[in-house]
């Protein structure tokens, strides 16, 4: 079989094909036949060797779907023929991050899912919503999951009430879709008309362009008669997080994605302007995730790829990736 | 100004319309020209002396809509010309209920709606949601605050989850509808074809015949493929708990309503069965009330009237409501 | 090694001690020299055959404690030496009860802990409170963990807040123990001056005898200045849920235990007198029991043990427990 | 009757007593003699000028006790005689805080309780709890009601669990004391053997001096094992943002308090590094205080004063609270 590994030079061309051994399933554990991968954030940081573990002979991405060929003896949790998707941290099965759960993360402390045939533990795994192609079910490890956090704190959405999410990334994008599901308003920010049409269509009920509107976070609070936003999804970047506590309702939960590099520093008088609750989240349970390919099933939602790449092209998907033009998720095809 | 009394004689002929002064609002209060009132079971019991109060001399009707047309001089929170509907429970604010708020409540301890000019303290009233006719905001007090309850409790009503709700009263359709807001499958109860489809136009993923299928409690697992319903309005009605119980998903909540009158006994390890929560619900707090007509107004939702009578019929309107075959409510336009 | 198992005859006869091969762990498995076992309600149910699994050959018990002697080769959780406590439903290792994890249950669908070694997937088990004994480290997996369910619903307990508890059994008096660890105020039944005592020593504020006083919930209102419990444990036996009702503060969250034999049955309208949630409550996950395990610890908290029998009187032990008589936890040492 | 005004002038000069007519309630008021009366930090800026308002003619002091002297006509939630407190936002009755709450502020936006007469609306004031002297009762408002939010979040308080609290200001002090209660394990900071020791005697468990441990976050790991504090109550000064940063365990909740002036600007990352909540806090609902009164008079709780200055010594009582060395709160008998 194929699979990519980094060298650990630090840039995509250290990213190198090579030939190995199909792995063999222990008693607790399936082979599943990789068919899709999906791009995130992290994947090109650990790519640069801008994150702490070591990452030379890594097999990169977290992200990925495919279809699960051999079961080890002691499975029963999934069938040969089943359609899985991998989970990002796979110890985490329930309830909130167990504390040591982000010690065993796949393309980034142990191999990833750029390779025609991974083993798994069978508790590492989710079915994948039907409907999906392999493609689309390789998006939501990190991405859909992240976004669906939205619905799992202190304060829950209810129909009516106003998200706030920011950009194209697929994080964002994905808590637009399931903001609306929930019966949400949805208010976006972007850069362009063209992305803001998209956002639409996508059914954004408001989009701001921040490029003709700097303070965006006050036309938040004019777009929704002076309450604000009540949930937000903050990414992190650049000065977003003071325009988002601009923009933050009374009461409102600002959910923060990422770990933003060059983001200006912040006044701590400044986070407590907003009488908000900031919540640091990063993807989510397995059991979450188990609820959220339900609602992607019973709604027939389509996540948003931006591009697909063929295996063999693995190099040029990081290296458009990199640019971050996209709008939605970038996959590589196995 | 007219208004109706009842004679606590406990029968329609007991509701009668008279002549009386038309009052003033206090320094904190506002005097509202009623539009429109609404029926609620709880309205039937007090007719027919069903209930704790004493009720000879009571002006009836817990819930109503009107038009603000003059205001105490310490009035702050309205102006002259709004459109508002009543509170169910004026003292419940917000939170959880006050242990005595149940002391004031309108059409029970203290006059209701049936009424041309109503004089409420200014704390007692919401804003109406913007494009529904009064008829439509007097069916919100009771009803819909009751289903709202759907997203107030421990658990949060994901998308993709399943609700039960059990035939056609004012508080199941707005359940129904609320549901489906928020993403939502819906398996609804109902005993006609004509019904069946009906509530399959509200928006009903799934509807059973309890006539044709008595145990319905197995069906609502059958279509749930063996899951169960995950939030469920169980109505109280003859054995409806039972089979909610059958149908209730493991970690249910089951949203029990009203006050059944000769539902058969159940034994406490039926109750225990289920691991489930079973939550008494009973309207919500003004705030709720809010947040409800916030969703209303970004949706456009409108609430399902089966009849609409003129103030002068106020007693074909009790008379036609008690005999339970509405779908949707019953409002006295007056 | 020695361990006993059920002929499946339904008495206490049945219980008969055996010679068997000790067990070897598996590579994700651990092998436990059992110090201790304890004996609740569910397990007399099993001996007598109430319970739908089949127990001819079934080792009983569900709860135990000993030390770790031996590891699989690729177990991470656990070291030699480890002293460790069962976990009542190992496949909940956290969040909400998952809707399988009923079906492997130890000493009820597979084997128990009435054994001189028993195996251990590594995932089954917790490490114990430091400052126990193995005899007090086998009260918890059960009783202990259900009685911390007060902790771990809806409603949060609150210091000052008070707390109703019934009887003597294990869970009423854990649920005794950690109320007052966490500042509440306790109000538990009795049937005797004796164990009224008994409960006072342990901390109850106000114990209410409920044979000189039947309806005993209308004196927990009268203790509570009105108010009533904010926190019910309801055993579920006889008539106690109805005099719960009657206990219960607006917004009082009930924690349903067990699964009553013989109560009489409850008109439903009496549960829906009360504003109050209904909480059917079985154990708790791993991650609870850990933290209940840092409880203890931090407290020093000692389980409360009637009586302790060793290995070769298992069949006195059950009987002891079967005459209903103690006050706390029957144990015995392995 | 006898109050203290603000000239505006922005220094403890422009505090001036001045007689008055005593107030007359309306009907919905009651008129309190005002006994006691405590200074919080927003005292000390609204003093300086440092506040948005207009303060020149306020009466000061959010924060006071006394007794009810006499009632309007329509009041019926106290009673003459009735020993009352004052509280801080007295439109917040319960539930979340509603969003224009914060415009009517005692001692802020109108005028506060440094006066021998204060006339409040019946919906303003909650009964003291039994037991306190009125000193002490002063010192509930803000401060008290501010660290019993320590259990109105997302994540309750468990017994066991560990709270780690900042220097010896009301906020922290009383944080140490409510955490105690509830069967927590406090850290606690502080900058001095002598404070060290203060502390202890209120329960701390482990107390840190931050002088002679500037790095006191990566200490508190390691008193807890490596786990963190589960709980932090930030007090926003200098760096304690960044430490209590280092000092969190995975899903703290990490409740920032006050607004701090001067602190150093974080790094997002910085905030994105721990796995938790940052909850802005501010006073609570009536609801809430309550609930707390209820739980300082089951336990006899003392609030720590640390000095009691005579009405005609009110300028003198600033001074010492603007020197910040105090251990606990300042109060002027009125």
């Amino acid at each position: 079989m194929k699979r990519y590994r980094l060298d650990g030079s630090g840039s995509i061309e250290g990213l190198t094909l090579e030939e190995a051994e199909r792995p063999c399933p222990g008693r607790h554990d399936v082979l599943v036949r990789m068919r899709a991968a999906s791009l995130n954030y992290l994947d090109l940081k650990i790519l640069h060797g801008h994150f702490p573990a070591k990452t030379a002979g890594l097999v990169p991405l977290s992200d990925g779907a495919g279809e699960v060929v051999e079961l080890g003896e002691d499975v029963t949790r999934l069938a040969v023929g089943d359609r899985v998707a991998s989970t990002f941290l796979p110890h985490w099965i329930a309830g909130p991050l167990p504390a040591d759960a982000r010690k065993v993360q796949p393309g980034a402390t142990i191999d990833g899912m750029l390779s025609e045939y991974v083993v798994f533990p069978e508790e590492a795994l989710v079915k994948a919503p039907a409907g999906l192609t392999y493609e689309e079910v390789s998006t939501l490890p990190c991405a859909a999951l992240t976004a669906w956090q939205l619905f799992t704190g202190a304060r829950p959405l209810l129909p009516g009430e106003t998200v706030l999410v920011q950009g194209s990334g697929g994080v964002s994008l994905f808590a637009l879709q399931f903001a609306k599901l929930a019966g949400a308003r949805v208010v976006a920010t972007t850069s362009s008309a063209d992305k803001a049409a998209r956002l639409k269509a996508l059914g954004a009920d408001i989009v701001i362009n921040y490029r003709d509107m700097p303070t965006w976070g006050q036309a938040v609070r004019v777009e929704t008669g002076g309450i604000g936003a009540d949930h937000i999804v903050e990414i992190g970047e650049a000065d977003t997080l003071e325009q988002s506590i601009t923009a933050a309702a009374v009461n409102a939960q600002i959910n923060l994605v990422g770990r933003p590099v060059g983001a200006p520093p912040i006044d701590p008088a400044t986070l407590m302007r907003a009488i908000a609750t900031y919540r640091r989240i990063s993807v989510g349970s397995r059991t979450e995730f188990e609820a959220m390919n339900r609602a992607i099933e019973v709604h027939g939602l389509s996540p948003v790829i931006d591009r697909v790449f063929d295996f063999g092209q693995a190099p040029d998907a990081f290296a458009t990736f990199g640019k971050r033009g996209h709008f939605g998720k970038i996959v590589i095809r196995i």
